[in-house]
């Protein structure tokens, strides 16, 4: 069964380990988001194909979240030791974002395949095999799209600044995807959506995460006009995110805080529902919205979790 | 007494060093040569400039001559074993250019403060900040002069290539200074000259580690203008270099290599040749090409020694 994935952040991560784990992993392809992008350092770094990348791989510290699982950070210490010798503000030198020594050789990797000449696309895909990934990782994008936030205060924020630097906690007004209109999607990435029999959607946060990837022009016209059965997880878990700011993003935008509110964001795009056990009650309202819904035990603690959660929604929509 | 040095490799980075321990260090500038800057994973490697901050900041390996004295190298290795297992060649992927984890702190540091607009100068000068050195560093020019050598195969080579990659075994033809007729010197590097007591050329490589900062437009006639008393140490002992190819550079080039042949180089442009005490037979050669020879032992085996012959020097000139 080819399976297509539009990952996002750790939820997304988590369930295609889960996925490459039960089926045949070369008929799994990931669209993975890179608006949160950003230059660190000098380098290209792309948090979320890392991510992708490490837990494909097997490499990562499965309840951190991010990096790799046994890691160092010589260099780390050693920058934020000059920062802080460096004379005149240290509040632009990004010493709030921890790159690990090993991490570090997948930046250098990517800034010289980049330095090369060569596409984000085809450089995500030399590291996914690096990597011993046998699966496809794509970017959305072979052009820079970036999401930028703005805050109830007015500040406008680039994806790391807001996540990592404050730790989400701004109050958020407005989500632009900065360059979205003027990209288009990376090589491969309409023809694996149109190849696809199963679309997924993993429990990843909508608008932060899944939607920089819709804004790529023709990737959500590819999923909508799609053969494939496509089903989305519910990243909100009675009420709450499993992780990061979802819930209250999904509440400042005035969307509701339930699979209900994911459901309606994804109106259009899916067939199938997934929710948590927890959240069985809304399954009505969510058949309401034409939609399937698939009741699941959905939180992923560890790779088994993972593998059984994507088995699971594998037979629920062949 | 205000002392300028134009300052390339090692030989360079030792003598600053001495000078450093010497003289008031506020007093002392080193004009450094960015001819063998190169672009290494993306990122922004100064290595005559990081040999110079090293030094100053007493963190080398002496011995070694390159990078920081504790270092372990867990990035560089990991990058390693990712090209080992890319498709395709890895012909160009620059793994045989070994980046310490320490090290990497100075480049992504250098990297973030490039990435924020500034001057490769006021950079660099950062940089010396954040490692506690209270003397000048400058680069030779803010823009991108880079040398280039052709074998006598007709191959064209950045200084990298040759150096590190190929061991400097190439027999070359040719040597170029790309970019550097575009190039003005960066700020504070004429001024710096105008205003020194002392000029000294330490003994470093003249046509690659030292041509490339005199071909900087307007460098070579401060200099020759300059009112400072003059002085070059010769990097030619007893008929070899001390470090590094410039027997071989010299020869190929049509150079004696020796004392006199380096005096030559340097005629009309300096009023002092340091040699060292093996060569005192060249001394009246020197004479008559109108500079003054002063014998003393060269050799710099540590950074005692470093500061005895930078002692000796001011003496000799003061």
């Amino acid at each position: 069964m080819r399976v297509c994935a539009i990952a996002g952040g750790v939820g997304s991560a988590r369930l295609c380990a889960g996925l490459a784990r039960v089926m045949d992993r070369r008929d799994l392809t990931m669209i993975v988001n890179t608006g949160d992008d950003e230059r660190i350092r000098g380098l290209h770094v792309s948090p979320d194909i890392d991510t992708v990348l490490y837990h494909l791989a097997d490499l990562t510290d499965w309840q951190r979240g991010w990096g790799l699982a046994e890691e160092s950070f010589v260099a780390h210490e050693r920058y934020q030791s000059l920062v802080e010798k460096l004379p005149g503000g240290k509040d632009d030198l990004q010493d709030w974002f921890a790159l690990g020594d090993r991490d570090l050789a997948t930046h250098l990797l990517r800034g010289r395949l980049l330095d090369l000449g060569r596409p984000l696309g085809e450089v995500t895909q030399a590291l996914a095999e690096a990597f011993g990934i046998e699966s496809t990782v794509l970017p959305m994008s072979d052009d820079p799209v970036r999401t930028v936030l703005t805050t109830t205060e007015g500040e406008r924020l680039d994806f790391q600044t807001y996540f990592v630097r404050r730790h989400h906690t701004d109050d958020l007004s407005n989500i632009e995807y900065t360059g979205a209109e003027q990209s288009t999607p990376a090589h491969g990435v309409i023809e694996a959506i149109q190849g696809a029999e199963v679309v997924i959607i993993p429990p990843s946060n909508p608008v932060l995460s899944v939607a920089p990837i819709l804004a790529v022009p023709g990737v959500e016209k590819a999923i909508t006009r799609s053969a494939a059965i496509r089903a989305a997880v519910s990243p909100i878990v009675g009420g709450r995110a499993l992780k990061g700011p979802a819930d209250r993003v999904l509440s400042a935008l005035g969307h509701d805080v339930s699979p209900v509110g994911v459901a309606r964001i994804y109106k259009g795009l899916i067939d199938v529902l997934v929710l948590d056990a927890v959240d069985e009650q809304h399954a009505p309202d969510i058949e309401a919205l034409e939609m399937r819904p698939v009741v699941l035990d959905t939180i992923m603690t560890g790779p088994e979790e993972a593998a059984r959660l994507a088995k699971d929604i594998l037979d629920a929509v062949a």
